[in-house]
C-alpha cells in the first residue's frame, strides 16, 4: 500500500522575548522570537516537523508562503519521495511561478526550506535515526544526488563533490565514535547581547567559562565607544586563552567596518561576524583584506548557495555560517558544506533563535563525519534559550554539543508549546502578564 | 486639517496568459501574468495605486506581505509623508522584524516597493503631474534625500550623487522639450517569445520594424540548436541595421553561457540578458570578459541596490535593467540610476508583464532629464500586451515611448479590470471560457 503525504498543519508560534531584551543586537532591538511552523502528516499518521525562524512580525507572511507550497507536496508517495530527495527539493525550488518571487531568496525560499526540512524530519523518524546519522550513512553518490548544481558548476562540479565525499569515507567510523564520546564543539553568545548591563555580561561570561566554553561572542555595532568598552571588558574577564569573536549584525558600511574593527583589534578578536550587508561579496572581500588576520564571518542572512559560492571562491569570508532556516533546507545546506570543503573554509553555524541549535547541529555533525572530517576551528553557536520547548532539546556537555540520539531532525516543538504560544490566540498572548 | 492615510485595499489580480504562451521563456513556461495590487486611500478619498508583478501562483503571498506593512502606513499624515519621502521609504525598509525576512530581497522587499510606489502615485496625483515630471522638478538636494546610502558609501556617496545631479541641471529644460517632442526610445520583445512558431515570429518581426523599432529582443536558453536557428532567422529577416539582443532568463551556468553565446555571435548580438543567476556578480563578470564586445545585461531579478552596486562597480554588466516592481520602489531605483551614472552604465529597463511599461517609463524619463542626460544606447523594453487595462496606458509612437501627461505613476488599473480579473472569484476565473 502506498503511503502518501496527506496534510499540512500551519502554526504561527511567537515567543514574547522582546520583554527582556534577549536577542537584542545592533539591528534588531526588540525581537519576538518566532517560528512559522509546519507539521506535515502522511496517510499513516506519521509527522514531519519544520519551521522558519523569524523575529516576530511577518511570521504570518512566511506561513502564507508555506501554504503556497502545499499543492506541490500533498499526495506525493512517501517511498518515491524518500528515494529521491534531490528531486523533491528541486520540485519546490524550480516551480517557475514561485521562483519568480525570489528567485531563490527571501520569504519564498525560506518557506521551501521549512517544507524540505519537515520532509527530512519525517524521513529520519521513519528510518529510526537522528538526521545526522541518516545523512552520514548515505554513500557519496547518494549525497551528490541531493544537490542542485545549477549555478555552481564554475566552482563545484558533481565530480568535485564526489571526490570530497569519497576522500572522507576513510575514518568515518572512528569520527562517529569520537562524536558520540566527546560531542561537537560549541561557542556561546549568551553573554553578549547589547541590551544587557555590564554586570549581567560579567556574570554570564563567568558562567560560560565555568561551563566549559572556550569561545565567546559579543554583539557590537550600536556605538563604537561602547563596543570598545564592552569588548575590552570581556577580554579582561575571560583572560588571554579564551577566543572572542564579535558580531555587528550588518550594521556597518565597508569603510566603517574596517575602521571599527581596527579599534577593537587590541582585544585579539577571532572573527568579525556580519560586518556589512550579507549581499556584498565585494565589500566582504575588501574588509577581509583590510582586517586580516582577524577573520570575516557571515552566512545567517546569506540568501542561497550562489552567494555563498562567491563569498568562498573569492576569499571574502574566512568562516562560513550556515543557518538551518534561511536557505532551501538540508539539500541546499549540503551544497554549501561542500563548497566550504572545496575552498577550505571552516563552517561555524549560526544558531540560537528558536530551535536553530536543535536543527543545525545535525548538519555540523554530518559535515564532520562525511565531508570536512574535522572539528578544528569549527564551533556551533550556542545560546541557552527556549530549548525547553523542544521534544529533543540540545544536550550541551563541557561546551560541546552531544549528538542527538532520538529519530528526526530536532525541529519538533512539544504540543503544549504549540498550543500556548500560538499567535494571536494562545494563552501567552491573550492572558494578562 | 491634517489628511491621513486611511486604508489599504488589496486585490489579487491574475490574467490567464498561459493560455496562449505569451510571456513564455526558458525558465517560465506557463506564466499567468498577475499583480499583487494595492490601493492606498487617504482620508479625503484620494487614491494611490501600486503593485508587484508576479507570474501567477504566489501572488497571494505577496499580498500577505503588503498586508504586513499596513501598520507602518495607516494613520500617517500626508503632508508630513510627502515632505520626506526618504524617511517614509526607510521606515518600511528598516522595520527590523520585516527586514529579517530578506533582508531587502524577495517577497517582503517587493511588497515594500508596491507600497512605496503607491504612495508616490498618490503624491504625483496630488501634485497634478506625471511622476517623471514630479521627480525631474526636484532639486538635487531633494533627490539625494530620497536615497538610503547604507551599504553604498564605498561606491556612491551623498556627495557623488549630488555632483551627478548638479551637473545634469544644465540643459534639463531642453531635454524635457526633446522628450515631449520625440519621446524616449523603446525596444520590443513582442516578437521573440519561445512558445511562438517561426511563422508567428517572422510576422511579428516584420510588424515591429514597420512600427519603427530598431532594436529587437529574442528569447533563448531552452535548446542551443533552436536558439541558433531562431536568432539567425531574425537577423535575416531584420537585416544588418536592426539591433538584436537575446535573453536567456537565467537558464545557464557560467561556462554554458559563454559557450552558447559564442555560438550565436555571428548574428551580431547587442546584449545577452540574464545569462545566469542574478545573484552571481562574479559569474557575470567572467561572462562579460569572455563574450566582449557582446554586452551583458541583467537586473529584472536583481534583489536590491547592493547587488547592483557590485555588478556595476566590477564591470560585470554593461547594461543595467531596472525593474519597477522588484526593489523597494521609486527611492531604491533612483539610487540604482545614480550608481549607473557613476559607473557609466546605460539603464535599459525591464518591462512587459502587467503594467511594468506604464510604471518604469517614468524612471527612464527622469533619468534622461535629471541624471544621465542622455538616451544614447538606452531603450525601455516594450511588449504590446495588457495595456488596455490601465487608466493611462503607454503611448508608443515610431518605436518611442511618448511621455505620459496624466497625473500619477502609471500604475492604476481600471476598476472594471480589477473586478473582472480578481482571483479566484472574478468572472474571468469563474465563468467558462
Amino acid at each position: 500500500m502506498s503511503i502518501r503525504i496527506a496534510s499540512f498543519e500551519l502554526v504561527d508560534l511567537r515567543f514574547p522575548t522582546s520583554a527582556d531584551l534577549s536577542g537584542s543586537d545592533a539591528m534588531n532591538a526588540d525581537p519576538d522570537y518566532s517560528a512559522a511552523y509546519v507539521v506535515i502528516r502522511s496517510g499513516d499518521g506519521a509527522e514531519g516537523h519544520g519551521f522558519v525562524f523569524t523575529i516576530g512580525r511577518g511570521n504570518d507572511v512566511v506561513l502564507s508562503a508555506i501554504h503556497a507550497l502545499e499543492h506541490l507536496v500533498l499526495g506525493l508517495d512517501l517511498d518515491e519521495t524518500f528515494a529521491d530527495m534531490g528531486a523533491f527539493y528541486r520540485r519546490l525550488v524550480h516551480d517557475s511561478h514561485l521562483r519568480w518571487l525570489g528567485p531563490e531568496k527571501g520569504v519564498m525560499h525560506m518557506a521551501i526550506g521549512a517544507v524540505v526540512n519537515a520532509v527530512w524530519d519525517l524521513y529520519a523518524k521513519r528510518e529510526g535515526k537522528p538526521l545526522w546519522k541518516v545523512l552520514a550513512d548515505f554513500t557519496p553518490e547518494q549525497i551528490v544526488d541531493l544537490i542542485d548544481f545549477r549555478y555552481l558548476s564554475d566552482a563545484l562540479t558533481r565530480d568535485d563533490a564526489l571526490a570530497i565525499l569519497t576522500a572522507a569515507v576513510d575514518g568515518k567510523q572512528e569520527r562517529e565514535q569520537q562524536l558520540l564520546d566527546k560531542g561537537y564543539p560549541g561557542y556561546t553568545t549568551s553573554a553578549g547581547w547589547l541590551g544587557y548591563s555590564d554586570e549581567k555580561v560579567a556574570r554570564l561570561v563567568g558562567e560560560a567559562i565555568a561551563d566549559g566554553f572556550t569561545h565567546l561572542k559579543i554583539k557590537v555595532g550600536a556605538d563604537p565607544a561602547d563596543d570598545v568598552h564592552r569588548v575590552r571588558m570581556v577580554r579582561e574577564l575571560a583572560g588571554p586563552d579564551v577566543l572572542i569573536s564579535v558580531d555587528a549584525n550588518q550594521r556597518w558600511d565597508v569603510a566603517e567596518a574596517i575602521e571599527n574593527v581596527r579599534r577593537l583589534a587590541d582585544a585579539d578578536l577571532y572573527w568579525v561576524e556580519e560586518p556589512t550587508s550579507p549581499d556584498d561579496v565585494i565589500g566582504h572581500r575588501a574588509i577581509a583584506e583590510a582586517i586580516h588576520p582577524i577573520r570575516v564571518a557571515t552566512g545567517e542572512h546569506v540568501a542561497n548557495r550562489v552567494v555563498f559560492k562567491q563569498l568562498m571562491a573569492t576569499g571574502a569570508i574566512d568562516i562560513c555560517q550556515i543557518d538551518a532556516c534561511r536557505v532551501a533546507g538540508v539539500n541546499e545546506n549540503i551544497a554549501i558544506l561542500l563548497l566550504a570543503a572545496k575552498f577550505g573554509v571552516p563552517v561555524c553555524p549560526h544558531a540560537g533563535g528558536v530551535g536553530l541549535c536543535e536543527v543545525v547541529q545535525h548538519l555540523s555533525m554530518f559535515d564532520f563525519l562525511a565531508i570536512s572530517g574535522s572539528t578544528e576551528g569549527r564551533w556551533i553557536e550556542y545560546v541557552d534559550h527556549l530549548h525547553e520547548h523542544f521534544a529533543d532539546p540540545v544536550h550541551i556537555r563541557g561546551g560541546h554539543y552531544m549528538p542527538p540520539r532520538k529519530p528526526g531532525s530536532g525541529a519538533e516543538i512539544v504540543p503544549s508549546t504549540r498550543a500556548a504560544y500560538r499567535f494571536p490566540d494562545g494563552p501567552i498572548w491573550t492572558e494578562p502578564r
